[in-house]
């Protein structure tokens, strides 16, 4: 860690500094410029993050040297984590496909869009059953009678079931009917249920937030590993920008990074992050290109009578058809669908 | 609303759509245009907004006439709502003064602020009970400890006491100690948190979302209005930009915008909004100047040792010159303190 | 266009904005709703944009029906505009690379990438002569001296040049050595410069700017094409976003985006949009993917030394596996390079 | 300056730095710690700026400890610039105004407006002569003949005038008739014109990119002052952020980050930072809270027969009311008009 010292700042003032550096067992550096003093802690300088140098007025900034995570990083583990839910995996060799519709509506209309997803290529159903919506005046999901739905269509294709959990008291209750937990963008600082989710032992689908960077999202992801569960999927699915013409920026830049950074998998959702149905398929593939594990596309038999996201949603055949296009890119990356 | 359908858009396929704005009970218009056709729904077309017209693929674009929230509006309701808080009031005519530490930490740290508070001339005592941290290795509160203290420098002091609430599980034994709940940026969106406290009985401030619009802003208002809970103050904490040199963006233009269009009070946190102390009273003093109903201050008794948030706290000289130099500009404004 | 009243106007105020849209040769349309009154006028409504209407104090809001550009637009030409420059093909069936240092910094330097440009297959030599930097105490480019360097590189190569222009005073100069004109992101909105580009009778680059939106960019490119001028090709660089682990964060959603709503060819330029080395293969690719019609990399024989973007800039090494491994997207997407 | 080495540096690769951070006349500083090493640099580190050593691929992150600005920072001039445009100061102790039509339109327009400006308490007349816009088919100002007429307003009231220049080549014949320039939110990167402005002899008013850090911004300033004329105000304009009920977003907590770091006067345009009529009264109030040196303006005898910008343009008589309600605000901060 860094810190660099306001230009009124005293000889006493750096000593102040470099005892308390001393006393957390790090090595303190005295580094005396002719505008400005900067004074340096060597050693795992996570334990200085608590105290809040930059807090004394005399500090002008304090840069850290490391990540502020550890066990998401790659300096920890080196090799890339693999993650399965049910056949599916996720991770180095393979394309994962997670395809189904923003939320369950009805028992036909799970199963038809599980069977076209199964019929297709698809790995893993999602659908909501729990839906935070902006107005309180919208369909906000069939709750555990959406779950029963979402099981009922996984029994009939075998595709392991994904959906959005939005409150740590569902944990147990849901275990029942999902295969892996979805915490979604507006809940990734959530750190009650990113703790819990770390003890509850199945795999779990975190969405970035909307205005989350790098490091945020990954200490995100940190909060889950730091409870023992190893099985975690990062999912890139747009941010907030000054752009309106599309519903969010998809920021794929993510993708080589995160690959650098961190040893946890990454996914793309290329239907929240357009909001439109007809750059889906272009953003896909863009998304295999730069690296990503897998990707999540809503996916309904009737877009226009969806009851929700309706116009970022695919038809069936269009869905078919991504598959498709995305096995030959999938397949120049050495991965398989 | 009016409905822009997509240039190769048929007769047939407005007739669709002008049969289902019938269906709902709303008058129909049909505008062919020479480059496009325009079709228009008059009456609530909130009704609508649950179809998603735009799922159909023949549709371009859909604009809403009248704004997504109703219990906010000034079009419902005219006059300013005014929120008490215990003795302090929030509304026309007044300026409230909400102070405290980010963390409550000890008895001693929250009675000596507390005091300090009071005597200064603040109305509110603020400390974070509950604290959601961007790192599981960061300090997160002292939970119902935290409480127990701020009940004990409430009682001291006289202050009423608002805190974060994190989860809806802690509503009942929260209300014991709390006399306003608090939501924080991240829960902006929680929903279910939101309709809980719609039913909880006491005052609510909500917290803007780092990257919440104004209307996603008053969507969560509306959210605790519709369960009957009129007692909701908005407040504006800083949203999130491309600008590194402060914490946040504060945003200073919602204030005069909401106050045009809705009904309820808002505050602003200069605190949490610069991330910067010796910007918090510049801020604080341009709050009152563009109408806002009160600020929210981070106030320790030895910042440089606070668990968190330290940089940006204030110490209680800098609080009582604050204070002093508000009441000149509130009075400008017809506001006593 | 729609014309959105507030609630207090009255019959007198619609009246006013419906003889001024017959008055300007448009259809004027009156719907008077139960909360609000709408307007409409029917026709080519860009006429009324001069007139503000949104300046009246009974007017909310003004919805615009067709897009601001005309001549950018698909409405307009529906086939693909095709730019060629010197033998290089910009265009569907076509996938451009070009390529060379951010700066001209000597006849050795800007030799030596460009036979390594032309060896890999590269399309087109980049290379800046006239450097627009942050800083006053930055190295500012070459100038003429620069552009004659660019020439004898040309020479020696057979690669055309495309360099950029930040003063129309220089027009006729740079006109006799380069085969386009590169317009920075910096002078996106540079209107003079524009339309002088637009009577210069040579293929322009129009890169997008920092923090421009979908519609300000393509109205950027109508100025050159109003002009006389149609062979502009489009830029996407990356734009300002809260995300500080990459330079800037590159917007792909618009290459789909921009495929439907204009003709105009556009291109990625991922060094500048990542501003990491490593990053930028991997975007490169997604580039292709999503159906950009060429790329615009970055090289240096030595970044190390390189006197201005040297972290994002590739080894001529890694320059030729780019290359290789574009070729295997590319043809996927039926272009050849 | 900081260099923080990849894990994978070797004690070469350090050397090798430190062997030219010793070459440039800097101290070297060899701070190897158990996850990374660390190296500094001693001095005045603008010399290693062009050096560009994070594109050496073993270096991670290179991290100033100094401003990239020299001549503006208050390191080098303690006391606050005072800028003088004709009788008008501004600086501490002032408040000034600058006021006027988006753009010049005819004599009687901009007569009658500087008229109202004079008699209500404003400084200075602004009027756009050379108007850049959006759309190539909107009005783009008067050009010369527009000067003239702001040259018969000024002689009229007494009221220096300021005014936007868009080209280099303009200089000399703009300085007949202009009293101060003004560099445009779109041109505050365009350096060529800064280096220009600086040898011009007159005042320059430098508004701030809508996407420009603060760094940024003093260094677009710093281009100026490094030519030799110190008289430049800054001008915070609004940022283009996610928000869209308002234009721009107003970005006040750059007045007192700026007031700490520089020494330059700066004032605020709440017309443009908000772009609605009813928001410009109270943003202008809290500019001055917040210790704004003064504001700019839109004022237009019929803002609904304006040809720019209406919709945020101030009536006569709410201007008058507007200079009355900041001088009770200036009066607190010691500021006269």
């Amino acid at each position: 860690m860094i810190i660099i010292l306001k230009k009124q700042a005293t000889k006493e003032d750096a000593d102040k500094l470099l005892g308390i550096i001393k006393e957390q067992g790090l090595k303190p550096l005295y580094m005396p410029g002719s505008e400005r003093t900067v004074l340096g802690a060597l050693g795992d300088e996570r334990v200085l993050a608590g105290l809040q140098l930059d807090a004394y007025t005399f500090v002008d900034r304090v840069v850290p040297i490391l990540s502020p995570y550890k066990l998401a990083s790659r300096d920890l583990q080196a090799s890339d984590t693999v993650v399965k839910v049910g056949d599916a995996v996720i991770g180095p060799g393979h394309f994962n496909i997670m395809a189904g519709p923003c939320a369950v509506e009805s028992e036909e209309q799970i199963v038809t869009v599980a069977r076209a997803i199964k019929a297709a290529g698809g790995h893993i159903l999602r659908g909501g059953a729990f839906k935070p919506r902006t107005s309180p005046y919208s369909f906000q999901g069939l709750e555990k009678e959406g779950l029963k739905l979402l099981q009922i269509a996984s029994r009939e294709t075998g595709l392991p079931v994904v959906t959005e959990i939005i409150d740590i008291y569902d944990v147990e209750m849901m275990s029942d009917y999902v295969d892996m937990f979805q915490v979604g963008a507006r809940n990734m600082q959530n750190f009650r249920l990113l703790r819990e989710l770390g003890r509850a032992g199945k795999p779990v689908l975190l969405k970035r937030g909307m205005s989350a960077s790098y490091n945020d999202f990954l200490m995100s992801a940190e909060y889950i590993l730091n409870e023992g569960n190893p099985d975690v999927v990062l999912c890139e699915r747009g941010i907030k920008t000054f752009v309106t013409s599309t519903r969010n920026t998809l920021d794929l830049n993510i993708i080589p990074w995160v690959r650098q950074h961190t040893h946890l998998p990454i996914i793309v959702d290329p239907s929240h992050g357009t909001g439109i149905r007809d750059l889906v398929l272009p953003m896909a593939k863009a998304s295999v290109a730069c690296g990503a594990d897998g990707v999540m596309i809503e996916v309904h038999p009737q877009p226009d009578k969806a009851l929700s996201d309706g116009p970022q949603s695919l038809y069936p055949d269009q869905f078919a058809k991504l598959v498709e296009q995305i096995a030959r890119y999938s397949d120049l990356e050495g991965r398989s669908l």
